[in-house]
């Protein structure tokens, strides 16, 4: 395995690469990693000749009053996971070597970065296409793996490689969870105590849905209020949205009888968590 | 010489040309081709095994009040002048080819775009560098060929490559004119009657500053207003802007002693003529 911190020398060995006719698989990640990204390195592996795992705490897509400086690090410890997932490039770049003197590009989208943690996180998704544009110029990648827990983020670099004609194939997968319900996320080292516990209100929603669906609820206000006083009746809670949202547009849905996703953003304590799941509704 | 109007043809053509290791070369055009694009063309056809011209009037880089529909367009003629200069692929796609439906990204700079034609077109460059980004990405160019009479968009397109780490080589050409100075432009079909010798205003600006400069006059701001004097002695003449700036940043400069380029916009009757000159001070 090896580690590049420059721009110019990963582009150097993707060229060697690319040029013996290998392919090439691209996990863009903020490090501290877990099971959740080590799910994109094996399926990555599995299907690419090479594997390039990126770990860059983008800070444009952390809003001034975010956890830009408390987000957690462990590059040690992610290349031992690494390592041992048989990733085989490391791109661990420098915020200065990703945003040089005179830096004034952006990639934007409207629409479907202005709902759900567009409202609340207003610069977050033009940081995310901005960095995963540069990611994907500077490897070159075939194919490119994100999670499905950042669902809207999915949504979004689905969009902008549509519009922009890129050549990436993205490849979007399974949120992995702990035995008891909990989406695996970096951020869950914030939770203290009880907060674990009340944070196993966002996957038991989606129970919750799945109930009232099979009771014939369709009018998803309703469905969203019981969400929410199911959410509210555990401690440290603080709702940011509960939305059930068209699965590629993310267009509100008002009526459950069609697929949707159902899109979750909750304070517990002060770590700010997201979950979803997509309701085939005939299939429930 | 083939015609591609999809963006899956003409991407699996590239494809196939890269893949036998040939070179491209792009001309990013919007048609109504003069001898100004002639030289990009015959450069890319010099340096580059296969050379495609993009014919596209783009309209997300025209303002609402803007000449989108008055824009000349000439197909045929266009294509006898690029099968006469060599030129191998032409890719002529309709807008909503390019703008499918839902479409929602933009690449957009900010800084560099606020200024000079910015000012009065703040949507151009946003547009320009969106639609260069999707050219970029179709045609996948190891060069692509500019011209400099659009001194602006060839600083902005250069700053948005590094910015988001493109893998294109910028050729930026010189400006041709006609024997009496007039910069080509596909908008010199506008002038009528004696605005085709007003038009004259532009270039005979840089042969006053040139004369400013050997009698050492340094201060801008004086060199402008001579300029502007210039400019508004010939009949139909409007000014829009008269800049010295920085050769890269496009930031004003305000002393002639550092080299600069001077940039101009002036409407001629109902034509908005830009040129430019670059003055290397210590050289005239």
């Amino acid at each position: 395995m090896r580690i590049f911190n420059k721009i110019t020398d990963i582009k150097a060995e993707i060229k060697k690469i690319k040029s013996s006719g290998r392919s090439v698989g691209l996990v863009p990640t903020m490090g501290f990693l877990h099971e959740g990204h080590m799910s994109l390195v094996r399926e990555s592996v599995k299907n690419n000749d090479v594997t390039v795992v990126s770990i860059f705490v983008n800070p444009t897509q952390f809003g001034p009053t975010e956890d830009l400086a408390a987000y957690p690090r462990d590059f040690e410890s992610d290349c031992a996971l690494l390592e041992k997932n048989n990733a085989d490039i490391i791109f661990y770049p420098e915020p200065s070597e990703m945003y040089g003197e005179g830096f004034c590009t952006k990639v934007e989208l409207s629409g479907i970065t202005e709902v759900l943690c567009g409202i609340t996180r207003p610069v977050h998704f033009a940081g995310v296409a901005t960095v995963v544009t540069k990611l994907f110029n500077i490897v070159n990648p075939d194919r490119a793996y994100f999670g499905s827990k950042d669902y809207q983020q999915l949504q979004v670099i689905k969009r902008m490689i549509k519009d922009l004609n890129m050549d990436v194939d993205v490849v979007g997968m399974p949120i992995i969870r702990e035995n008891d319900g909990l989406a695996l996320s970096s951020r869950n080292v914030y939770l203290k105590g009880d907060e674990r516990t009340s944070a196993l209100a966002l996957s038991g929603s989606f129970k919750l849905v799945e109930n009232l669906l099979r009771e014939g609820v369709e009018d998803t206000k309703t469905i969203k209020e019981k969400v929410a006083d199911f959410i509210l009746s555990h401690p440290h809670t603080r709702i940011d949205y509960i939305e059930t949202v068209h699965p590629e547009t993310l267009v509100s849905v008002d009526s459950a009888d069609t697929d949707f996703v159902m899109a979750l953003a909750v304070y517990v304590g002060k770590a700010r968590l997201i979950d979803n799941r997509y309701f085939e509704v005939h299939h429930v």
